[in-house]
């Protein structure tokens, strides 16, 4: 069970980039922050619309003086102050990530960012070079990693539970798109445009999601070589794909699958992973995030449920829950813990500890799990762009 | 989508009695109030042990003089500060809620309070008139009516779309006493002592969290006769039951059964109800809120999801949602919800609103539904005591 | 599994009475009866109507002259045949089982027959005693117990798998007469008739497979009292219920509901047993009936499947499968297994054995069984009768 | 539901070749071939020991002097009957396929094969072409395409129910040879003895089931290019692969995914489906063949359960069912309905119809279907020889 009294000496103050009004991003964001008092929420440049932005934040409680404009002026007025934000988090669309956290952290800022950091691996490398120059925390907000299951997995993938690991297969498929959806949901077309996006849309937007889960279910996971088999069915959308499979060889000689895709029909998330080893298998579900499926050959299945003594349980805040089992925890479950940890590591850097020395020993989606979606994406468009080949992984 | 903007003039300023230090029901309490900023947490009364309540009050952040030793002395104390808390939330063992609630209106608190309220309906009633002639809101917290899916089955059962309610069965029968849990869990250990729980375990303690599903579901659904049929599996738990079946005929004409149990060995929740009608059914089940099966006779069964626009989605808080379709939320979630409408109901009567209008106005489980609460439990009782026989409903 | 070379000396010389041209019931049964050729048809009085009847059986190939006009005929005229039958499945309408059964008897055949046997337990007694006076096999097709998971459950359950046993829930609850589907369907029609189909209407017609299931998976199961609480939701169909629970107490100290609807709007058959002991329970679903939910408390949840190792072999036919694990059997498959075990059954008594010690020795459903349907549905009368009172149970 | 009087004039005089003592497959053969009542057993070489062969023939009641030594002595001898057989069932391994249906076929035999025909496309072709010849009908046995909810997925898809057709995942995936499964059982050992069971193991063993569930949902479904990616994660199995993807991009313009494996650990078959279209999907599976799962963009999803008057019914046998909704039909079913349809067709040719004419009016797995699957996996040994690249079938 998490520590429910945990806390730092103070919490840190935390300033917001995008996540405005009628942002769901933003909320996620905001609730997860706040959630265990771990940071308060003192300044933020919710909008690229001033006045709304400011007329959200004063709903919010935030100071009036502290709703700025635009990013920029944050960093500079918030430097000036006695007590400026430490932190911040950047909640916008793709293209101004890494503008945004390059700013940040040249500014001395702590950095939660949306996926993906930026388009290249050139730019993600940068981002990691500043992040480790300035000592400063980047996480990354990979939020299902938050779901306490998934790190059940990792432990029992780690213990040597499924034996030596064989297949993955990864797979973040929605619907939501089967039809047009672009014409009447601005959320959409944003990432289907590649100058806002990046240079794919399903790949980058959901399949990292969907690769990140199996590297962090499968410790030291890394891809040998790669083909990317991407679709445009509604073909308005071309050269951006809306579907996607890519096949993976692994260093370790498993093979994988992950398929990402924005037109099955009817699918709710089906964000859905299966790791196979030579003695058992797991599979997990985010839509049913508190159960694990757990499969012995020879024995019967087992489902395993978020709570129970019979977990892995140790001190690490994530792979621990918040309410008995039974009880259902959700994705604002899963995000706060994130949260707590990106808190607790700013907490330790901000005492001194050198970051590298924090990212090793405490799990969060960092900087380094950040460059590492982009380099799928960089290596998807290598294959994509030779006609589906296989290209090693660069 | 719930309205992320949404905020009260000013959030209320609220206390808490019990629910301190390894209390998982006060951190729920907790993070439901705090969650959309309509609460501000300023005093507390959190433990028996004073001097280990104002250690976890310190932790979270509360103001070391207004952390008191037990409830007297913070209702008296806060009443006599300008900003004194306006609304407390009661999370001690049921023996207390009674004595505390009244106080807590005496002080001219509004009031949350876990179920049940007390133990008898002459009690129960005294609350109710009280509450009314103070002009307090009165909560009970019977969390999982928070989830908006309950809200869609009631607003679907409102709608006629299942044709005439003809039964009701509901549920909650977790399995984690089936040994003797209560030699080494205080948790459970009182729960089973008369004195401190009331006339019954089971009945009391889960069984009316079934019933209240059920009333809410379907409203305006009043027990007509009813009959109690308990066993003790665990003997040394004698008088008090472990488990209890209890048949109902309603006044509309419908039949309904009530298992509550705490020795379903295996299951986690088992937190279920199914509602007949003559041309449908629904099923919800509380450890997979998201969903809600949906079966009209002689057509294939449907799944429906939260999240989506085929939902009746309208004003309504409670029946609206916190994040999009696939995205799972939880029992935090749900509670939240609750919150949301009892700072809602609270800011209303402090605007001037007679708390009647604002009750009738506004679903929230309130002190009538924590009044049948009680009735319930008594009428099971007095059919128990005559050897199981049917017994009109009083 | 199960063994594919079983062989009589030879087959059985089998016929049948009712079953004829659009009966569902007759189908399977010739179907299990042929299946492993321990039986082959050779006359019959297939219909009501002999000429329809002669039609029908003309076209399964059986011999024109031994289609009879009626049960009398065919078994007087059978009678006086060297290769007349030895066996007979009576599948006509419950009024009719009771002279039927007991002409077959006396004409020195042994009988499988529909269940009821009868209407009270007075004609059941009857028919028990002729049975064991004729040595004659009788075999009740309880058709769902043929399933190979239910005795994987009974050899649980006899090992202590779950400990001691607490309660049993059982229930078959279908929709398919939320609606006046008697006005449509003869079959529906004559269930609702007292006089053809006896004193209930679901409580005899689905409630006593439940309650066999029940009886099958927990060895030496006795009422001791019960209470039925029936409902008549349509309202044409009053005197006969359409719906109702029965409370029962066991004499092994375990409680247990039974749940019979045939207005449980929506669902299949919701044919569902769950049974409760102190260390574990299992759960078993006639839709799914290739798996077996195994729950230990305080562990993950299994579930067993049909065809695999980890389960209780032997030498038992019926606990035995037919293919390997993964693939479905069905329900053709269930009763094929209690066909198969009838034959045997009649071919041990052929060659000697005494009727009792083969009861005793191979588990099948027998005339003792039928004899329990019988007495729980006039029990439940009696209880409905008193206006649903607890009755000892005779 | 399916006709339960349908018949033929007189049952085919059927024999078998394989499908001996202790042989799964041909028990499931043999019980579907005479479920029906079209086809009666008079002749077999059941083993290659001739003896053991014998005797199995015997218990089965096959006359003892039609139980051959070998399929030539069968089929020489038979010839020579005025009664001879008119069809046969070759249940061997792999290997002895091709010579064994061709001289069938030249006996002037009506056949039916398991899968793969044979090994090379060249003499899938000559069978076809042999076939056509000597107008005899080829049965294949694709057994999963005999469940009835397979063919109302065909029918949707071909009524345009999902909209044009995007992307088809389809899988058989098993766990049994984790680990050296070969070492103790001789099934699986012929299975990956490229000799006996041909060039691949897990493609052509379980992935062209896979691939016909495909083509029998899809109707004219053909492949454009295709990539096969293996794995042999039990290295002493190389070069046959245990474990492997296949890419395919079909001429609709549809993409889709094979999984074929048996190293998938701790899953039964795994054999499942989704057919996605721009406007729905569904999805099946074998474990679970009774539901079909339909899910419409933005509407909530649906489960269609086997037996329900919404399905699309018909004359179809195959789209019928034996048994109402609710009960559990199973493989046995399955199988029996293709045999039911190899019967007929043959019956259609025996009084005078063309095959091809007979084979476009009446679905059945054919003997074109035989020839795809094995040009399926040559294709596959194409790709999967140059390092796993695109290929353009042929």
């Amino acid at each position: 069970m998490i520590d429910k009294e945990f806390h730092l000496e103070r919490p840190l103050r935390w300033g917001m980039v995008g996540g405005g009004r009628g942002s769901e991003i933003g909320y996620i964001h905001k609730n997860s922050a706040l959630r265990d008092g771990l940071f308060t929420l003192v300044a933020a440049a919710f909008d690229v619309n001033p006045e709304r932005g400011r007329e959200f934040g004063r709903n919010l409680g935030v100071d009036e003086s502290r709703l700025y404009d635009n990013y920029k002026e944050m960093f500079e007025k918030e430097a000036q102050r006695e007590d400026g934000i430490e932190a911040v988090s950047i909640a916008t669309p793709n293209f101004l990530h890494y503008e945004m956290a390059t700013a940040a952290l040249n500014a001395g800022l702590h950095v939660v960012c949306e996926k993906p950091l930026c388009f290249t691996v050139k730019e993600a490398e940068a981002l990691r070079k500043l992040a480790i120059e300035k000592q400063r925390v980047f996480g990354v907000t990979y939020g299902y990693t938050g779901y306490p299951m998934v790190h059940q997995a990792r432990k029992m993938i780690e213990n040597g539970d499924l034996g030596e690991i064989r297949i993955i297969n990864t797979q973040f498929a929605h619907g939501f798109s089967s039809g047009m959806s672009e014409l009447t949901s601005a959320n959409t077309r944003w990432r289907q445009d590649p100058k806002i996006a990046g240079p794919t849309y399903v790949i980058g937007d959901i399949g990292t999601h969907a690769l990140f889960l199996a590297e962090t279910m499968v410790p030291g996971l890394k891809i040998e070589k790669l083909l990317c088999s991407p679709d445009t069915f509604v073909k308005s959308r071309a050269p951006m794909e809306d579907n996607a499979v890519v096949l993976m060889k692994f260093t370790n000689g498993a093979s994988g699958t992950l398929w990402a895709s924005a037109v099955n029909a009817g699918s709710m998330h089906q964000q859905k992973i299966r790791v196979v080893g030579s003695k058992a298998s797991i599979e997990w579900w985010d839509e049913y995030p508190n159960q694990l499926r757990y499969e012995i050959q020879g024995k019967p299945a087992q489902v395993l449920e978020r709570g129970m003594d019979y977990l892995y349980l140790d001190d690490d805040m994530v792979n621990s829950f918040r309410i008995g089992g039974g009880h259902a925890e959700g994705l604002f479950d899963a995000w706060a813990n994130l949260y707590r940890r990106f808190g607790t590591a700013m907490d330790r850097v901000n005492h001194g500890e050198r970051v590298e020395d924090v990212m090793k020993d405490l799990w969060f989606p960092n900087v380094n799990d950040g460059v590492e979606g982009v380099r799928f994406v960089e290596n998807c468009v290598r294959s994509r762009d030779q006609n589906s080949v296989w290209v090693d992984y660069q």
